[in-house]
Parts: C-alpha cells; structure tokens; sequence
C-alpha cells in the first residue's frame, strides 16, 4: 500500500483553522511545514503532496486561504528531509513548458530524485483573469493543450542523456553535444527549441500525477499518469474508477501495473468510535454557512446564494456544460441526489474532504477501510487528507500507520531513495531526442528499473 | 560597503571548471550550493545572487553550463541559511507577472524576509525559441512589458495589507477582506485581477535588483531598482555610470540614496602578486578558444567563425541594432577598440567576468581597489564573481573580508534580519490596492523602516 500525505494550511476540513487543535497563525511558516514533512518521513509515507490553485480560493474572509507557492516551498523541503517524495500540483494551462519541465528538473536534482509533478488544468476563471483572459479556455481544449504540454516536456527531460556529460578536463570537453539535443518541438501549442538547460536528473522524469477524473481526464491519466489522486465516495465508486482507468492503458502500450491510483481519504480519527465522531461533529459545527455556501456554488457552477440551507438542490446544468472540475460537479451532484440531502447537510458531507471520503472512527477502524478499499481494487495506495494539522498528520502515522504495518500492509522501513522507487515505478530511459523520436505516449520503459 | 557574491557553476572564468582546484562534477549537487552560501554567510556578506537563462548559454561542449533553475535552488538554501539574502534573477520577457510575483512572496517567507528579484528582459533568440517565438522580442519592447510587470508585481504584493489576516476564530473571520483587494490592472501587456494568493512577506516586497546598462536599462533602474549590478571596466566608467544613474532618480520621486549600486568584481586572489597573475594565466592558458570566440559573437552581435584569433575585430554594428544585452555590446566593443586588443587577447580579457572587471593580487590589493572604487563614488558595494570556486570564494571570505573589517569599510556582524536590512533600504508600505491607485514608480515609503 502506498500513502501520500496531502498538506494543506490549516488541515483538509474546511473549519479547520477554527478548531483549536489547528496552528493557522503558521500557515507561512516554513518550520511548520518542515515538521509535518518530517511527520510523514517518520511515518515512511510514500510522499507529500501540494495541491496548488493561481487565484485564492473561495473567500480568504472565512478560511485560511493563500500561502506558499507549491515548488519554492517543495524545494525547501527538500532540504530538510532525506527520503520522502515531494509532489508539487503545476497547471499547464498558465505556465510554459520549458519554464515547468525546468523547475521539476531543478527540484530533481535538489531532492536526490525526490520530484513528482501533480498535472492539473486549472478549474476556474478566477484563475484565468490573473492571466489575461476573461474566461477559461473550454474544458477539452485545456486538455489537449496539457497533453501537448506533456508531450514537449517528455521531450526536454530526455534531451539530456544520462551519459551526455564526460567531463573532460584535459581535452576541454565538458559535454558529448550528439547527447545534448534540442528537441524542435512544433505543434498547435507550442513551439520550443530545446535542449532544457538542466542536465538529467536523478529520476530521469519526475513522477507524473493527475488528478483529474472526467472523460477527458480519464484519458488524460491513461496516456500519462504514473499515479492518480482521485475522489471516490464510496467502495464501489472507487473499484469501478479504478476497472475504467486501468481498461484505458492498454491503448496506450501500457500495462495495468504501471499506475498507483490513490483515492483521497480523510480520516478523522479518535481513541474511540465515539470521540471520532464527536470530534467530526465539533468541526462541522464550526462550518461558516456562507463560506460553504460559495464553496459548494463553485463545484456545482452554479449561484446558490440567498437558497434556504435546509431546502434541497435547485436544478443543475449538465455535466458537459461545465467547464471547471468537472468530475467534481458529477460527485458532488450524484451524493446529493442519492441522498436526497439539503443544502446544510451537503455542506456538511463536503467539508471534510471537499468531495473525497470521509472516515471517522479508531485507528484500527480506519486501518480496516484502508484495507477493505486495497484489497478490493479500489485502491493501490491512498492521499491522507488529515481534518486538521498538525495533529491529524501525527496521529495518522502514530496510530494508523503500525496497524497498516502490523497488517502487513505497510512498509516498516524505506526500501528505495527515490519517488519512484517507493512507488515502484520505473525510472524511464532517454527517449532519443530529436523532433520525430520524441515520446508522444509517456510510457516509461521498465528496462533499467533500479528499484 | 555591501557585498553581494554572484555564484555560478564552476566559477566565473569560462575555464574553470577545467581547473584543478574547481569541482564542475557538483554543479547539480545542492549540497554544493550550500557550502558556497554558508561560506558567504559566514564572509557576513548582503547576498548570494544568481544569473539566468531561459535556453542553454552558449555550447556546453567546452563549459560547465546548466543547472539549478535559481528560484527552487534558493528555496532550498533558504532552509541552510540564517540571514544571507537570496537573489534569483527571473525574466520579465519569458514570464507572468502573477507567477513572479507569487513565488517571490513565497521564497520571502521561506527565508523569513530574505528575497531578492534581479530583474532582466533576457537577452538571446535561443531563449525566445524555447516559448514559441522565432525572434526576441524588441529591445525597447521588452523594457516596456518589464515596466508594466513590475508595476503588476508590486500592485500584487501590495494586495494584501500586513494586517490583513485577523484570524478572529470565534467570528469565522480569518481575513479582513477589506485588506486584501483585487489590483484589476488592465494594461497593454497585461491584465491581472489579483490579489495575490501569497499574505503579505516579511518585507513586504521582494529587493529589486537590476542589471542592464543600456539606455533602458538605466531608466529602468532608475524607476524601479534598489540595487544594480553593473558591468564595468574601469574606475572612470564606473564613477561616470553612478553619477549618471543617480542623476536620473529624482524624475522618479527617488533620493540619491535609494539605490545601492554594485558593479561586479572578479577577484584573482593570490599570497602574493606574482601567484594571483600566475593564476590568472594559468586560467587564460586553459581557455577553449572555440568557446571565448562562439561567446565573444553573442556578445558583439557578429558571427566571428573562421577569423583569425591573432586579427582585429572585424567591423561592428551599431549599437542600436543589438537586440541583446546592447550594454554588454558597448563595453566589449570599447574596450576592444581603446586597446587596440585581437581576438585572442579580448577572449583574454572576458575570460574572467565576461566584461566585468577583474582584479588579480594579494589580498590587500584586492581591498585597495574595492576601497578605491568605494571611497570614489564608483560604487555602493560589489558583487564578487569568484574566478573558480569553492576555492575562490573561501578566499574572498577568509583574506579580503577581514582586510575590509579592519579598515571599517565592512560590517563585522549582521545587524540586520532581512535583505532589505542588510542593505540599508526600507520596507515598503503596501499602497492601497485597487486599479487606480497602484504604485507605478516602485517607490518606497521610509516611513515603516525597520531595519
């Protein structure tokens, strides 16, 4: 079982900073995050992950929204930690290939092969407007401009071969230039040049993450993700994203084994079932209405403002005529009806893990849903989105994980250096460079595994 | 006096890393990087700095080229250090103002008020390949987006008021939203919404940091710029490029003391004169001249191939057809001129700071002609640009640094916290954000100096 411990401010619940177990006064604390880094290293997590958004989320008036910038921070940790992946969230819709390739690179090389890059296309038109636009380029074409995104900075992190520095001092030869290629790179989104101007780094390629769950993101992870973070309510849900992702690999010469998917799970954990649930309670009571109100407005793109909160769902758009996160909407939109709940009580549902799975019980408890979701192939591993931090974090490894451990679930010590070595990834050869050798497919070949 | 120690790879002479006593084989080793900065750190000197490109500079057959991409490497350093400042040169041409903005904030509270910003307009077409342009964007043209980004940057920084945050969790107010405002800038490169999703840093804004020499440039700095690195030969020019550039802060609303200015010194340290002009030979004696000749046609504009190294320059253009660093052109083709120098014998001279001036000697000599250029109104401090390192760094901290304690030109213990501190320059107050009323000069209120 893989574990990726997903940071966020105050904690994943959307009160968090109001409870007092949370520190939010330290939310721009670099030592902060340097001891919940160093939380999930203890605990021999797979990784730490980022999420990342280029606009403040929801209203800074009701939570503790806004802080570091995911790879400048994710840098900093990779100084204070020995062994523990970093995943840093990019959008490819605001950046520019060489920029984003580059600064994995960098963090590669920083890290000792610690990188992965969390793939995203970016939800909402408050990020556009930070960028010139009036409103966010439409839902497949996002995708297909990540895709081509992808594609180039496949090519740039392979134009550097492994061997392309000889180093020779004494006849003046520092690099073997037939093993430092530009890429000449063009196509609809991009036209670059090449070759990146970071030499290879120690994992060849960071990590590649996604966690988009639509049609087109589906399809995207399919072709590319090396792992997937996705929001499952339930069991069933869960197995049978995982059955439709893993049914896509093969159109792309890849094989089942060659994805972890990692639903998201937020776990709120007590000494017993009781203080669990009691402690959920406490935190959904000091939920500010009007905050998820507008939370819960933005996931379903529509206005639910001045709704009574005890009514139920007003009417929804379809799900193709929304251009944010898409398979949120649909997740979001399913629990409501399934369930027939109101407004109040959706944003209840939602405020621990904004769309992701809930469980609040004992360790032991949790340890058994963890395992219920592996064994049953929902899940290869999971993204731990503790309610609150610091506390939810330490808990988590100091309860859950040596039950994991005693199971025999989970590893009790590292075994590999590298993020793709405690995911069991491959790392992947040099693609030759050159315009028409470039990898369009992602695929990483297994050959020199050094696991 | 202020120091500032510009590092890069092997070191500063395009030889370098050929020579023994370097070590190209750790220029992607973080661990590497962070030597150097405690050794400045222990030196009590103002800053590390470190230069950019968005492509390859010039052939990595004969140099130590590549590497670090400066913002996640100083993140990282910001987590080894306690108090040098960290200065990471970005381009405006190649970047978003929102992103730039955004992640100096960041390293800002990473460092804990650490942060500078050497602003550049990056100077090659290889660079303008790698973002899908065919040719560099118009000198004139890029000071002009460079002005407006910087104009978006600082209306960002400012969007969040240093009392914004009230954390009242009684209330469910984390901020006051009246203190975190959009900038709704609406220019002719850009259009940002904001406010930025960073609280505002411990300095408010990152140092900004400059360094072109051209006509824009100066009035660039001038505008914007709390400190300049410049390239200068001699005392004359660098007496004549200060007076002119303090000339031209009062159009701004700017006092003659608003600018620290820093031209780059590359110091050939030996424990006597003989050893240090020895060892400046021993460099030229190792240079590739393939290498200083593809170097030397960047920077004069003109292809050199095939000439004879023991001829003279060949016919130049003007200075105002030079779309790339049109400074760097004017000092390398007046310093060739003036002394009637050959190829060979310019490939000499640039060797060791590439334009910069460079002092070989004892230490003793090397303070001599630091004091002499400070003491003349030539400068407010250096940026040393170590001819090799670690090596030339270590000396630089260990011979010259004590030479300029004892005559009271430097400092012999941080006084300060933040960079800001180090050079004696105030934090600025956030202006009241919204479109109207943004700082469009860079100016910066001494009314809540800190230091």
């Amino acid at each position: 079982m893989h574990l990726n411990a997903f940071l966020m401010n105050a904690g994943h619940h959307d009160a968090a900073w109001r409870h007092p177990l949370s520190t939010p006064e330290r939310v721009t604390d670099p030592a902060y995050f340097t001891e919940l880094a160093r939380t999930a290293e203890r605990g021999l997590l797979d990784s730490v992950f980022l999420a990342d958004g280029l606009a403040l989320w929801g209203t800074v008036r009701h939570n503790a929204l806004g802080g570091f910038e995911p790879l400048t921070l994710l840098s900093a940790l990779a100084t204070a930690t020995e062994r523990i992946g970093l995943i840093a969230t990019v959008s490819t819709t605001f950046t520019e290939p060489f920029s984003t390739a580059r600064a994995f690179a960098s963090l590669d090389h920083l890290s000792g092969g610690r990188a992965g890059w969390n793939i995203v296309t970016s939800g909402t038109v408050d990020e556009a407007r930070n960028f010139g636009r009036d409103e966010h380029l439409e839902h497949g074409l996002r995708y297909e401009r990540a895709q081509e995104f992808v594609d180039v900075a496949v090519k740039l992190w392979d134009s550097w071969q492994d061997d392309a520095i000889v180093l020779d001092r004494a006849a003046g030869i520092y690099a073997d230039t037939d093993k430092v290629r530009p890429v000449d790179h063009g196509g609809t989104h991009f036209r670059v040049r090449g070759p990146l101007n970071v030499p290879r780094s120690p994992q060849g390629r960071p990590l590649l993450v996604q966690a988009g769950s639509s049609e087109d993101g589906k399809e995207f992870a399919a072709r590319h993700a090396e792992a997937v973070f996705t929001a499952q309510q339930t069991l069933s849900d869960a197995q049978a994203f995982a059955k439709d992702l893993r049914s896509r690999l093969h159109r792309y010469g890849r094989a089942e084994d060659d994805v972890r998917i990692l639903p998201g799970v937020c776990p709120v954990i007590g000494s017993t079932e009781a203080e669990a649930r009691a402690l959920e309670q406490e935190l959904t009571d000091l939920q500010v209405p009007a905050y998820g109100l507008a939370q819960l407005s933005g996931m379903l793109g529509t206005d639910l403002t001045g709704l009574p909160l005890d009514g139920p769902l007003p009417e929804l758009p379809e799900e193709r005529d929304i251009n944010g996160n898409r398979s949120r909407f649909a997740l979001v939109a399913r629990l409501g009806r399934r369930e027939g709940l109101t407004l109040r009580q959706l944003i209840a549902r939602l405020g621990g893990g904004r769309g992701h799975h809930v469980v609040a019980g004992t360790a032991e408890q949790i340890a058994d849903r963890l395992e219920e979701w592996f064994t049953g192939g929902a899940a290869d591993g999971f993204t731990i989105m503790p309610p609150y931090l610091p506390g939810g974090l330490d808990h988590f490894v100091d309860q859950v994980v040596p039950v994991l451990q005693e199971r025999g679930l989970f590893r009790t010590e590292y075994t590999g250096r590298t993020l793709r070595e405690h995911y069991g990834l491959p790392r992947p050869t040099a693609t030759t460079p050159g315009s028409t050798t470039g990898s369009t497919t992602g695929s990483t070949s297994r050959e020199d595994h050094r696991s």
